[in-house]
């Protein structure tokens, strides 16, 4: 790396999932976006031929003369070629296909379980954790070997045990997983200041929260806006929209399987006192099967969506027309920020200006109450070459308990998968609120979703 | 007191619940065997009558040549009076009736929710516990004001959440929680060397045991009785008696409420790999509800009971006419070890020989990975007035995460208690592994059981 | 308080040692600079004169055009009047008069102890602070009384004792303790920038640093410029200037007593690795006393001063002067920044601007290896309404043990002096790395010490 | 090993250190009067003619009538040969040779350091650390090849750091330090309730003590007799015996280098108020240089000695000839208990029968405020295959301070003999009590020693 002034040239990103379509082009929108910033991209994907398209696609914004950050964009055959020299690594991989992915949401169905993402938590969660662990072992031995110096940042879900297997192998590793899920709910108390206080124009990092908990669960017990206390209001905001929801856009969630009206939120707030930061998607999945996930009526009572995974392939196949309409021209990739904060973390690692944000790290004492070495999330000072993380406190007793069997089944899935052990693993995916049905049932749910998944396990016993 | 050689004379007892019938008289005979203690016992009860006619059982047993150890015996009609100048504090109380016991088992089954004992976790436990917290509150006050040096030792259920409500209002209290659950274990323990090993007369306290968890949900992950390991004698055990369950008498289970069959320790010994050093009947309640406790015939093909509330009364009933009959001379205490080792215990406490037994005393560092602060379960070394918990070490991540949610759940109910709080107490209360039932139908339940035992609930607002 | 935008009218500021000459001086300064503030300042001082005519000085300024934050200043006579009401409290206090510092400072030297300052740690910092215990008991109990929410900054020396005996008495006080040393290894480090790498016009706020120890004894172990990494240049600065020692303007420690040329910094990093962040006049007085403060010559040698309190006498005589003429307007305040960032704590505590400083608060955490609950100074983000301190992470352990060894005694001067424990606070004498003398001589030295502040020991017996 | 009812045959002890006189014959001693166990005891020495001697001299005993535990010796040339197989591995070595314990003692005299040992603490204790520690590392290396699951008991000094590196190269070894100094404070408990209480036949083992710190520098803070409280009577003969001193043999500190009349211990418990359960030669050295050790004449009137190598060297010589006599069955092995409780844990372990003691671990909590994985003294439970602390509580802050700087000391020490780093090493001998000399002294006697021990520094660059 070079720099001059506030200017950093020659930087070298290594782009684990360098074939993605959707997040890579976010990404080099944004770099594109940002003059402070140049250097080279190197995109590995175990898909090569999708890496090298999207490198095509990468160097074209080049010639754009409203591209102000320079890049070049390299495919690469290698994790090796990859990391090595990479000043950062970007890992946003899909861990297996959507056919595995089909498995982990719809098998569970069979069985009375909704899961409305089933990336994170629950049957889904838990068994894509276990093929993606094996993925992250092998990434945290090549970044060990090839950069260790490296600043790595994730986007993979399920977030939590990506992060946390990477810190298991290679416990000096500078890592930090980044997720967007806590911008939202700034996004939307800024709304609620518009809605009840006729407040315009704030913007979300304009929100100043005290976030804690483990990602897509993750709690806000202090928000405000300049000098007020946005607690107050929230509350008087829950008990508005209580009933109807809120949302920007009304009824948005039924045209969108991204959506929600916040109404899960809303009643999370209403139990416990405090604001749940995640989408209702992800939030219902940590709280008992009977409580928002009972069946596709009560889901649709809370008004949010079960995410199809028909829809999400469609979705891809779609953005397959698109990749191939801008790696030949015939379309171009829009300059617009992605709303991820990926930019501005590696700007203040580079220390170009220090910055406080919400990151996912190994506990070392931020959230009192929860293990040390877990994966939580809170607020971070992120300075040149460091990540920080500011004290948040401790959750109250019965959220933590919540939280904690999580983050303890978390603790085990990782262990299971790192032994090879298909008991322990039951032994969790048994734990999870979801998986509140008759053992015998779960033990064949289980077996089934393991040998749907089979091939991204090896070395097991299944 | 007054020491002489191994004798101490003149010790004082304060008894609080001492009308009970059947505690009493196993106190009264356990002392009554010892000939290097003796004093004076002061018995209070909220049923005065009761504790005289006790006074004068206990009195009688000095006249008789079989005794060896001579006690005074006084009912006194306030707990200062029996607190002040106690060295010892014994709490064996019932809370409330057994209308409120009634209510606490049976209410719960109208919704589906079949507990086998009610008085520990579950929705009794919980309801028994917030009953139970302002008595605790009281006495910790009394013994804070009358007797702050005495050694107390509670045999109160919910164990935990009695020891636990002393040590929060008085801090500095000396206490301990003793219970002989983990007896029953060791029993077992000897009881299969006889039948696999063919070694006989191995006494309990020849077994030795690392212990670790909470009052009824307890863990043995060592075991051995002079040079041998008994982990994998045990697990041969299970094997063996996994279907059929093991009884020293077979079938007693099937008349007396109190008898299993292990088939759950059994099975959780399978699924977990570690001894769950309880009775079936406490262990069952701290799993989920579909587990052992789904209903009446899945209880039954585990082979143990659910405690009918009638059954108790029924023997209640049958106590006080044994009572009437020992008080008029027309029958006598029996003179047999009542399998407690209070009477052990404050002998270690008065330096008459060191002893390492269970106690459940807060968590001070015993056991890692439960919170700092909460009643644990454990080894301890008595001394002369001293307990010392041994270090039991940690429960592998799965057993914690069991344990664990029902630490922070205790610690939430005993928070709502003092605070009055009843939706804070129905957080706990919904997060109880037995209470997987629509929340609706959790806040009935919840709603009228507390109604049925509003009356000791002073201050709360239901 | 009254907000309106960025404005925040109406804030009542309580400043006990509002009669100061110079510390009031500044505040009124940099109050008067900063636009966005208005409100009342209620002047508290054992001299209600002292405080009455600063309270003419600071309202004389609101008559200047070159004034934009106008405040009203109010004497008041009691503790009470000053808290009740106050958003802030701002201490800075001498504890005693300079009679007693004269024997904090001289009385050592006829032992060999030779104190650079003596008002933080060494025989005149532990007799100091017993001396200041028992007025911040007095303080902490009248904010619990009178404004347990308002913020309370510290600026009283022993900072960390203050602090801690603030959180002792009232742990749920919002307090911190601020200090302005380690802005001068800020600008040190701006200097080498020019010095070393002409880079000019580096303001130390540019200096993004991480700083972990305790007050005046606080380390620096990274230290960066946009994206440099300032600690290999310190190591070529310390090279350079190891035996010369360093000055903006060379020479300047002659005729300053304040005023060091950093060769105990620099010899400290030669010797541990780490930049020991504060002057070198109160370094020396946490090392063993051979190293820097043997004797006179050897405090020459390192080319720094004991600062006489003959000196501080004087400047207090001419301050009073300047006071005179200040009220009676023949001198007027001027408006420079005073260095200390107080008024930005306060901006940043109204919601004005999340704002990243060192402070001085209960260890939660924020050092790894010191013990929790002791004062320390690391950096923490400052909120609306909250001070988080940022995750330090832990010195070396060489260092480690220096330091831990001043907070072990510092608690154990705390606890001496709420007990009124003379036996106990000569331990922690004793235990002082400057008191390495014979015991006999020692414990002279300490009861001739206690003798000459009695006045401030209530309930001693001494 | 086989077991039959309480007996144990086949045992394999390693003994490392085997060709040592002395220590070799005590437990040979020890084991021949121990009629429940037997096998064979490997014996491995740098010496290898030495160990073949003693095997000579061990199995002679076999053919004695009042042996009543038959053991074999032999004599092995490898460590890899003396650990498998081995069921125990006792550790008793002196590192390196009386030469450089020469070094570690007189040297420092030059520079006014007197050691009255000269093998914990103070520059002899760390300087013999760095010569140790690297053979520890070859020993815990071959441990975990050859014997992972063996029970190894060392009594090597310095005892924490031995005993410190094993657990640092090998986390998972079976560890205890053993040393037998609190059995010496017992005694001394029990000579003085015969003294003042007239009390006779006491034995070491009936007085109940907690014990907290690190070896030979550990604190007694409850001492009992049945039921009777040690310490106030312990107060009263303190007051007693305080200027006389105290010994059962008046006068015999001036006939014996390893005596003294606890003078050191008196005037600590008259500071501290409680009982420095260690010999005065061994307290002395932990406290500042001016305490107890600061000339000869010093020495002389506390009433302890200052061991002369030469002396050592001298009873070396005499052992040497006694070894040839015993060898050649001019003189035979004397069958007198050795003092050690060795056997005594060996059985234990071996699961003939539970055991509390005093033994040397990490710290897993059994101290509160000294650092996790430090070693520590208190008492444990020991137990088949198992060794437990018992939670031993916290030292009042003042002796906290004194034992932490040792501690953190010590962790230095290993460090820097770990990595071989010179500087790192000298900070932590400068920062031992008794090196409060000028550093440039300190620096030069620093470097005079290690020359002296450079042999034993392998890799150093000294």
């Amino acid at each position: 790396m070079e720099y001059s002034g506030n200017q950093v040239k020659d930087i070298n990103i290594a782009y684990i999932g360098g074939g993605s379509k959707g997040w890579a082009w976010a990404l080099m929108g944004d770099l594109a976006m940002e003059s402070d910033l140049s250097g080279t991209v190197k995109l590995y994907d175990l898909n090569y031929e999708a890496a090298h398209v999207n490198s095509m696609i990468g160097n074209s914004l080049n010639r754009r003369d409203d591209v102000k950050g320079k890049w070049q964009y390299q495919s690469v055959e290698t994790l090796e070629k990859a990391l090595t020299g990479a000043d950062f690594v970007i890992i946003s991989i899909l861990p297996g296909t959507f056919k595995e992915m089909t498995s982990d949401v719809n098998l569970p169905q069979e069985y009375g379980i909704y899961q409305s993402v089933g990336d994170t938590t629950g049957p889904g969660g838990i068994v894509r954790a276990l093929r993606t662990i094996p993925m992250y072992v092998e990434m945290a031995e090549a970044i060990k070997a090839y950069c260790p110096d490296a600043w790595v940042i994730n986007y993979t879900n399920p977030m939590t045990l990506c992060t946390r297997t990477l810190t298991e192998i290679f416990p000096e590793i500078k890592v930090m997983g980044c997720c967007h899920e806590i911008f939202g709910a700034q996004k939307l108390l800024a709304s609620m200041l518009k809605d009840l206080k006729g407040i315009e124009d704030v913007g979300y990092r304009d929100i100043t929260v005290n976030v804690l908990g483990i990602n897509h669960f993750t709690w806000i017990d202090e928000a405000s806006y300049q000098g007020t206390d946005l607690m107050p209001i929230y509350r008087e905001f829950v008990d508005r929209y209580y009933e109807s929801g809120y949302e920007e856009k009304p009824g948005q969630w039924m045209n969108s399987f991204f959506s929600s009206a916040c109404r899960v939120q809303f009643d999370l707030f209403r139990r416990y006192g405090l604001l749940a930061a995640s989408g209702d998607r992800h939030l219902a999945e940590f709280m008992p099967r009977a409580w928002y996930l009972k069946d596709p009526e009560t889901v649709k009572s809370w008004k949010f969506s079960l995410t199809p995974i028909d829809f999400r392939m469609k979705r891809q196949e779609e953005l397959a027309h698109k990749s191939k309409r801008l790696a030949a021209g015939q379309e171009s990739v829009q300059l617009k920020p992605s709303g991820e904060e990926g930019i501005c973390m590696m700007k203040a690692l580079l220390g170009l200006g220090d910055f406080v944000t919400n990151v996912n790290v190994p506990n070392q004492g931020q959230i009192k109450g929860l293990p040390l070495g877990s994966v939580v999330e809170t607020n971070a000072l992120l300075v040149r070459d460091g990540v920080k993380p500011v004290l948040a406190g401790q959750l109250p007793l019965d959220i933590e308990n919540l939280v904690a069997r999580h983050v303890l089944n978390q603790e085990t899935v990782l262990k299971a998968a790192l032994r090879k052990d298909k008991s322990l693993a039951f032994r969790a995916f048994l734990n999870d609120p979801l998986v509140s049905i008759d053992i015998g049932a779960a033990e064949q749910l289980f077996e089934r979703m393991l040998q749907n998944t089979k091939a991204y396990l090896p070395g097991w016993d299944v």
